[in-house]
């Protein structure tokens, strides 16, 4: 399984995706499942990839060939965050049609998905998710963040907490506690964490962490977070009928 | 969608279910999903379900048919929990013998489950979850509870906080409080919430409530878990590298 989440705030963006894939539990692995394209003062791209492992390198793989070819058609030539998630959604497509049929017919599941975010010259910051289909969507200011796989469990900390406003550090803080309550209760997510912040206009990247297993930061804060939740959890009132 | 719990702890028992259905979000309904069959002093049994509500609810009229036509295969008569998941099975295999092809030809999910607990003379508190194909699992000392329906908002919490050691009033907080982050992230699970406490063996029903939209204690504990949760938060140590 996989957790990846990318939020676009105020400030900027932060982006952690987990390492772990996983062909049924005995046949665990671990895939980098996050891509930096980055140029300094031009442009700064994050993709973030979750499903079928062979789809999203494949497609990767096209994005990436295509853009050595250095053709009009490249996230390194592209004017828009907009054309780059048109870039991922036709070689999603591109694989399905070639792939997609073949393993549906041994009942593989060919489904996948990118969460891509970044900031090129003349835009602000944006953020997508590109489904299986190759359609996608992009974040709002109602919607700051996106995530793809394994998604609940670390989803009320962020629907609790996270806003537009809230800063870079914090929100990395928030997306850290969302990856602990992940990994909690679904052994297939786990470390390391690739972390990526990049602050709004910089056109460079801020932060770029590896927390590996035993990482001492998850620990403290799974630690804190943890004796958190028990002590507000033992302060509340109890019901008077109970 | 729905949500059921059920707990098996040390003191006793613990159950809550929502009462949302849909056939889409246009389409939401409201239907009591937990059913109780007591009679002080020798058995006290409670039904949970979730999935399909025809399937459900064709399940649980042949139960209570045959209940009410007092042969040996109805749930007043059989000696043991396990017996009665075995009731359910077979019922639950009748329903989608009939029913299920049907529905899979319109492509509607014909998927159902159901969480049993209770006590009956003779035996410890028991826990059962029963599947749409008729099998049951049973819970033990290292897995206190079952969910089933939109379990996975819900389940961080009680994987830190449930132990088979929890008191019942205690279990009775930390469900709520799964309740809530539930109904937070998925607006198809609403109140009004049915809550049951069993007391082992007593063989009678300690406490059985229905919390309404705006329930005072509703309010209130969601109030102090999210105001606890972000103090818990605010109060985490940040990353020295971020």
């Amino acid at each position: 399984m996989t957790y990846c989440l990318g939020m676009n705030l105020d400030a900027g963006m932060v982006f952690v995706s987990d390492s772990r894939t996983n062909a049924g539990v005995d046949n665990i692995g671990k895939f980098e499942k996050m891509r930096v394209y980055a140029r300094s003062g031009d442009r700064m791209l994050v993709t973030l990839s979750a499903g079928n492992l062979s789809v999203t390198q494949n497609v990767l793989s096209l994005i990436e060939q295509r853009a050595r070819a250095g053709g009009a058609n490249s996230v390194w030539h592209v004017d828009s965050m907009y054309d780059v998630a048109c870039l991922i959604g036709e070689a999603m497509r591109e694989i399905q049609r070639r792939d997609g049929d073949y393993m549906r017919k041994n009942n593989i599941d060919a489904s996948a998905s990118f969460v891509l975010g970044g900031q090129i010259q003349g835009e602000p910051p944006r953020l997508f998710m590109v489904y299986t289909e190759g359609n996608f969507i992009e974040s709002s200011h109602d919607t700051s963040f996106f995530q793809i796989g394994e998604v609940k469990y670390g989803k009320p900390i962020l629907d609790r907490v996270l806003v537009p406003g809230t800063p870079l550090d914090d929100a990395v803080k928030c997306a850290l506690i969302s990856f602990d309550s992940t990994m909690r209760s679904n052994i297939s997510v786990g470390p390391p964490l690739d972390v990526l912040v990049y602050r709004k206009d910089s056109f460079s990247i801020e932060l770029q962490k590896r927390l590996e297993e035993g990482d001492p930061y998850l620990i403290l804060i799974r630690q804190q977070w943890g004796e958190g939740l028990r002590r507000v959890f033992s302060g509340l009132s109890g019901p008077e009928w109970a």
